[in-house]
């Protein structure tokens, strides 16, 4: 039986080894290559080979904090920073993976991401990385949200909702741990991801200052920055927008504040009657981001939670915000992208990404959904598909997950396998929605196994090859099925696809010499039942 | 506990009984009334009861065929069609119901129907649906495809189907059995269903002939109308723009034609090299309809089946045809609707609507999906759910469902179920995105709930009360956990609903006052784990 395999398509250095899933097909069909960032697989206790060492120990930008076999930051206030990189126009090892990878020139790799259009999120201390970009001139990237919660779950689980939500296509993995042991949780994802993983550090600040979030400060922050910093947290989502000023605007929202960081820094401010610290700390946060080329995902931390409260002030308010500071981050070399919502109707989404690209002067954009309704909880991974696809058709670079579970409980192994497959197909219609080169080639050989009844091939192509199986087998469970020229659902005399089949031979033949033959030999245009 | 009720308005007339789903809240919140399409249920074996008959009999334009007892007709070559007595400016009980049932003035509904623009699909033989309609100026509706196979399925499945779909919401269902005991099965689908039963008469008729397309006549095809006309069919899809011509546009595409009526009448074309029967007869077929106040549905048998070949000459081609045809149908004073693709990019999905408003005279459009990717059998419900709320919003007036079975098997309960809550959501999308009248209650009334904590309000206001609770408990399956302010999501201390709920309270007061106040209480925004 075909099936996929991974392969590796070396680039202009031999340990330049960009992985890709080839599906090979029956007969002369050529062979299919997928995108793959399901990583070169490890025992959870080893992690993951530092494919990344050497290219980054080569730069000598860095050294250990602490002496040898610490971790590695910036030397001498230098920014090992791709930004900075590509901006005096030097093409990384990490550009020219991510090149292959795409299918584009590296030029255009490193030009997106010199004018901040797109992002390649690699701390240096997390040599395990495959590198990937987050642009809107590449592929639409899916992010999946993980971790711990006070109340659920535990650390060997994450590492394998990790392992399973880069099996799925998950480009990159954030670490939402709030419970304890937040630092052995997140070592252990980051160890074994070869997808650049996230966190949001007030989460673990919060923890520190015993959950409450008026004895949140700078400095507690701070450290906690550093701490993720040095493990190799390659983005980081800091809510720096939600300034005092805007918080009463939320107050009268039918959802008020939904983002949990949003809230958290809303209460600080009002409790202290201050300006948000990371706001007030912000060019200190950047200096540090930039030792570690660590990429800002700057939060909306009043993103809205319901239909009603899309697109409003509070919302547009911190956007502007958003757009300031990452003006503020690029000249320190950090890179930037930008989150956004959220809840938003369809017909308000196409303002979203033309006010973030304008006031943010074409960051990258980073969407949660939106969910496009808010009548279907327990079907919120299908209400913001709808919405990711458009999003992602406008322009936005990566979209977060929303699994089943959204809003109701903490996602287990199935809810991150039905998030990400959703995001996928959300990310790939955007893909095709916007004419990325090669994106259809995936649709076209699989409509084209279909049409040929090759089904083991459309199986093979499909996002999800075992339950395609298992759906055709739940009522043709026959091999002979396979090779079947009709499935259980219109069986063979209704089959469309085989009559048109017995049409194009006849028609390629030429159609009125071919009509009497037709008549004469029965006009059987279907097989009878066995 | 509270929950869901059926509840009836009653309408100008005391026969006039509206159904919706009456959500009682909690507390003081106003209870809110749902769409309801559930029907007054039933035993199988005695079918529903004749809640149109009176109406269908007051008007005086129906007699028995074939003398008492007999199935209803048009007397004496009259047209009971709604189309005919909103063009005369009469409006029916049919549109009353209508009228309360969307929350629309009853004079929107009669000038809807009258210019075509909108259907209300009532045979005269099926009194007991429940009416509704279809058109752009109404809420979306939802088909849901049934029916054997020659390899599956029993009458009682389908019943059982029919029951279950539109519990979920569906608001038309079509019968496309194609195996053994067609006519038993539809009748007892007919028979028991509230809503307005849908068919593909050429399926019947070519069982009628073997299986064998070349054997298919006007004559056996007509009788199958009249046979399906007198047992109540609502509507009935036509594939009589499959003009000869257009198969060779078909032939070389990457899935040529995957309509099964369209390859069927293709099928015959070519093997007689004559035009379509269904197009030649069709004023004499509009005559057969309009007795019975049937509704077209007019077949798109060239529409695409991969993304390869969305917007293509021959689907357009026959489009244009299906414009003609409308012009015929009304001037028979028979209702139209068009059927539509399919699988489409989302880039290319607003011609669709734009073109079909055009050639076909602002009928209106009742599209499959569209699938907006090829690559992700298993989940079509999901690739095309994608679709549909975008070509829904762009103004397509019924959405037909896709389940994760589409192109893999017949789909059983499970996946008629997804089927329906991913194109209801769909639907709901789309009119809250065309800004209908009333659409966004529900959401709103549902948000509110959830940022209030009444967690059963929340699970009674989704479109799935059963999944969203059981998700819900999952993880926190302790009752106290239903008036929990938090989730094991987030857990306590970073439900940011919570905290912005705080903020509320202490924004209400005056927030400098407040401050004080709050710190010197602690500044606790959460409640410790218990």
């Amino acid at each position: 039986m075909k099936a996929r395999r991974k392969v590796y398509v070396t680039g202009v250095r031999p340990d330049i080894r960009v992985p890709f899933a080839e599906v090979e097909l029956t007969g002369a069909e050529p062979s299919v290559r997928l995108y793959d960032t399901s990583g070169p697989g490890s025992d959870p206790a080893e992690g993951l080979p530092p494919l990344r060492g050497p290219w980054i120990a080569e730069r000598g930008d860095v050294a250990p904090v602490r002496g040898p076999g610490t971790p590695l930051a910036g030397r001498d206030g230098q920014r090992p920073t791709q930004l900075q990189y590509a901006r005096a126009g030097v093409t990384t090892s990490e550009m020219e993976f991510v090149a292959l990878r795409e299918g584009m020139p590296v030029s255009v790799v490193r030009e997106e991401i010199a004018a901040g259009r797109a992002v390649l999120p690699v701390n240096v201390n997390h040599p395990e990385s495959e590198p990937m970009i987050i642009g809107s001139r590449f592929l639409v990237k899916v992010n999946a949200n993980i971790g711990t919660s006070a109340v659920t779950s535990s650390i060997a689980e994450e590492v394998e909702k990790l392992t399973w939500a880069t099996r799925w296509g998950a480009d990159t993995v954030m670490d939402l741990s709030t419970g304890k042991r937040i630092h052995e949780t997140r070592e252990a994802i980051v160890r074994n991801s070869a997808v650049p993983i996230g966190t949001v550090p007030i989460y673990q600040a919060l923890e520190k200052v015993d959950g409450d979030p008026v004895k949140l400060s700078w400095e507690v922050f701070r450290d906690t920055v550093i701490e993720q910093a040095e493990q190799g947290v390659d983005y980081m989502t800091v809510h720096a927008g939600v300034r005092l000023g805007y918080v009463p605007l939320a107050v009268n929202r039918v959802t008020g504040i939904v983002s949990r960081g949003g809230s958290i820094m809303a209460a600080w401010c009002l409790a202290h009657h201050q300006e948000n610290f990371l706001y007030t700390n912000f060019a200190e946060l950047c200096d540090i981001l930039a030792r570690y080329d660590i990429t800002f995902s700057l939060g909306d931390g009043l993103r809205p939670g319901s239909i009603a409260d899309a697109n409003d002030e509070a919302q547009f308010a911190e956007l502007r915000t958003l757009g300031e500071l990452t003006s503020v981050a690029w000249e320190h070399g950090v890179q930037v992208m930008i989150e956004g919502p959220g809840h938003v109707p369809m017909h308000k989404i196409k303002e979203n990404v033309d006010l973030q690209q304008e006031l943010c002067h074409q960051a990258p954009f980073y969407t949660l959904g939106p969910l496009t309704t808010d009548i279907a909880p327990a079907y919120d991974h299908i209400t913001s598909a709808i919405g990711a696809a458009m999003i992602g058709m406008f322009g936005t670079a990566m979209l977060c997950y929303v699994t089943p579970k959204e809003h109701l409980g903490l996602p287990d192994r199935d809810d991150v396998k039905a998030g990400v497959i959703a995001y996928k197909i959300a990310a790939h219609a955007a893909d095709l929605a916007k004419g990325h080169p090669g994106a259809q080639a995936w649709d076209d050989a699989l409509s084209k196994a279909r049409f040929e009844f090759r089904w083991e091939d459309q199986f093979n192509l499909s996002l999800d090859p075992e339950t395609a199986r298992a759906y055709h087998d739940a009522t043709l469970p026959a091999s002979p099925a396979k090779t079947a020229h009709f499935c259980s659902m219109c069986g063979p005399k209704f089959c469309s696809m085989k009559i048109t089949q017995e049409l194009k031979e006849y028609a390629a033949q030429g159609m009125r010499e071919k009509s009497t033959e037709f008549m004469e030999s029965g006009g059987k245009v279907y097989l009878p039942l066995a």
